[in-house]
């Protein structure tokens, strides 16, 4: 059974041996030395475990600005998004090319050393233009991109100590880790499902016909950084829990967490989003309406279908990974199912849709939102979880 | 928007431009002359129209022999199912290489030419092998090989005039016409859908989770040749047309009959589908358990699964259509929704999965079966039906 070909070709691993650990800790104390933040640090990790495959480290100008501007890196490899390290210009102070950085988080572990290969500046209206597609400082992508330091340091990593998860610690997976699991299952085609909400019946639907086309489900919900407003991912998780225990076989899927920052740039992050599963070991991955998408104050950043639209910039070998694209998904009473605007030929009035903000509003309520939209056990931890809130 | 390339590269259109009907109908008498049956007719105008592209005419030896024992032609192109016609000694006294054949229905009217190039002799218990998967001559495949006359005949054809079609005269569409049409619809993704029975909520659910990842649907139902036993086509017509009527929406379907007969071949029927499906403008091509298989006196006379594992032993550039393998559907009392093992975790007691026996026993018992089974308004025109035959 042959296993889809990771982003690149190879699927990197930086993650040190012993010997290499017990040198690394010894000459840190007398390295420059950088303090990452939250963001970094799961960049950090997603870089030396290949989920970000072909990626070696942090990007070097070269790579930077044919992703910004090209959605390639300089060899032509696609790639959307930019992972890159900031810096302010009192943090580089001293800092020379070819030397090796210690990489510390807040609390001064020691995470990994960074083999400094350039320092440059970069053009942030730029990147917000051409990634977030918007100079909105509303915009989440953008409020962080101006948050950054004006310096970006290029060069590959190596990891030495990986971060503590503190929570679902045993829904942690490397790509390589994912891959043995899909193959020991028996699964040739695994859909990628990528979500950073709980998994109401619409999602469910759409996650389900995607299961029939292939062997299993890689559930992968991402816990890293989030915009404020979005449901904690522990919460989410007890969902996602009680959902697979009442209505998915147990042989069909399988739960893992992505550890990465939601950049939240629609179009560019799906093809990134997608990339991403495919070094996990998904041969497919469901792209939905608006995905990756954010409201501002002035509506959707994006239009509903422009990350579908955008796989067609792009030859289907070079991603690499089926997307599979869908769109909202209703119960209707006259179909007496699940279906989508491209199933059901009914009206409006037939059609259970449900927004996020009537969903908040029941639950404020009290009130647990029908079965038509979300399966009574998840509605429930919701309410729960809400009313703790309260 | 870029339409998907006919097998072989191009779509073939072997039907007689004006001014060669002309010159054909007049040279005709003097030709030697070959009565064809109904499926021979059938696989002439599909050979025309371009159908079975890039076959130009029935089999030439080495073509017969490589698909038979190779599935594929003799310069490699796969090919599973021999598209070959046959003739008894007698019918092919006199015959030379190079000659033309003038082709006639049963009524005496000229429907074409047949170039001829070979008259050769086959190995009807080998085509049974490895076609068909067995020498039982309870297979209607097997049976209808056993019912051929001893040679045949290779060679391009030309069609003079369109074999008449008695039923459905608005719902016969040539592959150019269909790509088409798929080409004014704006679907860059097409799903297709063979069927020979009427359409339950199984496969419907089936259809509208394939619908949901392409932008339509050409439902092809097959109308040529079929075993006894099987619902008569105008009867399911008549089911199609209810069924989306009522739950699919107007633009997301189009509906046209595919004019061959079964071959009943299982797996080796299911690549061929799916190439002929190509051929209509189909992108992507829905294989079902069991598709088009049949059952024997010992049972099936496929895997359940062969249908669709067959896929595996070509690379995909070679078949060049994707394939969406199905599993049985039914609707299941806990999900709330149609559901197949793939999707669903309850016992089979939560289950409604109704075999075509036991509908034939409510049928007959005057009953219509549940909508958990078959919408109402296709219940109802299958009652009628059934009530006439009695």
């Amino acid at each position: 059974m042959k296993e889809i070909t990771p982003h690149g070709g190879n699927l990197v691993n930086r993650i040190a041996q012993e010997e290499e650990k017990l040198e690394v800790n010894g000459k840190a104390p007398s390295c420059k030395r950088l303090i990452l933040n939250r963001r970094a640090i799961q960049d950090l990790e997603m870089l030396a475990v290949g989920a970000f495959s072909p990626l070696e480290g942090f990007m070097l100008e070269e790579d930077y600005v044919s992703v910004v501007e090209g959605m390639r890196l300089k060899d032509g490899t696609v790639w959307t998004i930019p992972i890159t390290l900031s810096a302010t210009s009192d943090e580089v102070k001293g800092f020379k090319k070819s030397e090796e950085v210690a990489l510390y988080d807040e609390r001064d572990i020691l995470l990994g050393m960074l083999h400094l290969e350039q320092i440059y500046k970069y053009d942030k209206e730029k990147e917000a233009k051409f990634v977030y597609k918007t100079f909105d400082p509303s915009h989440p992508g953008v409020e962080y991109l101006h948050s950054q330091g004006e310096f970006l340091l290029g060069g590959k990593i190596t990891l030495i100590r990986t971060p503590e998860h503190k929570e679902f610690k045993e829904y942690w997976f490397t790509p390589a880790q994912t891959r043995k699991i899909f193959k020991e299952n028996g699964w040739r085609r695994v859909v990628g499902f990528q979500t950073r909400n709980p998994i109401h019946r619409a999602h469910e639907f759409i996650i389900k016909c995607a299961m029939e086309i292939v062997d299993g489900l890689f559930l992968n919900p991402l816990v890293g950084e989030t915009k404020e407003g979005d449901i904690p991912a522990d919460v989410r998780m007890a969902c996602y829990k009680a959902l697979v225990e009442k209505y998915f076989p147990k042989e069909s899927f399988f739960i893992g967490v992505y550890g990465a920052a939601m950049r939240y740039a629609g179009p560019r992050e799906a093809i990134f989003h997608a990339i991403v599963r495919k070094n996990f070991g998904c041969t497919h991955f469901i792209v939905g309406r608006d995905h990756a998408g954010v409201k501002g104050p002035l509506g959707s950043f994006y239009g509903p279908f422009d990350a579908q639209y955008i796989f067609d910039e792009f030859e289907p070998g070079e991603i690499g990974i089926t997307a599979l694209f869908f769109d909202n998904a209703f119960y209707c009473r006259r179909c007496y199912e699940m279906a989508t605007v491209k199933t059901c030929p009914h009206s409006e009035d037939e059609r259970f849709s449900f927004s996020g903000t009537r969903v908040r509003e029941l639950l404020k309520a009290g009130e647990l939102p029908p079965p038509e939209f979300t399966r009574p056990e998840v509605a429930n931890l919701l309410l729960s979880w809400w009313q703790g809130v309260k």
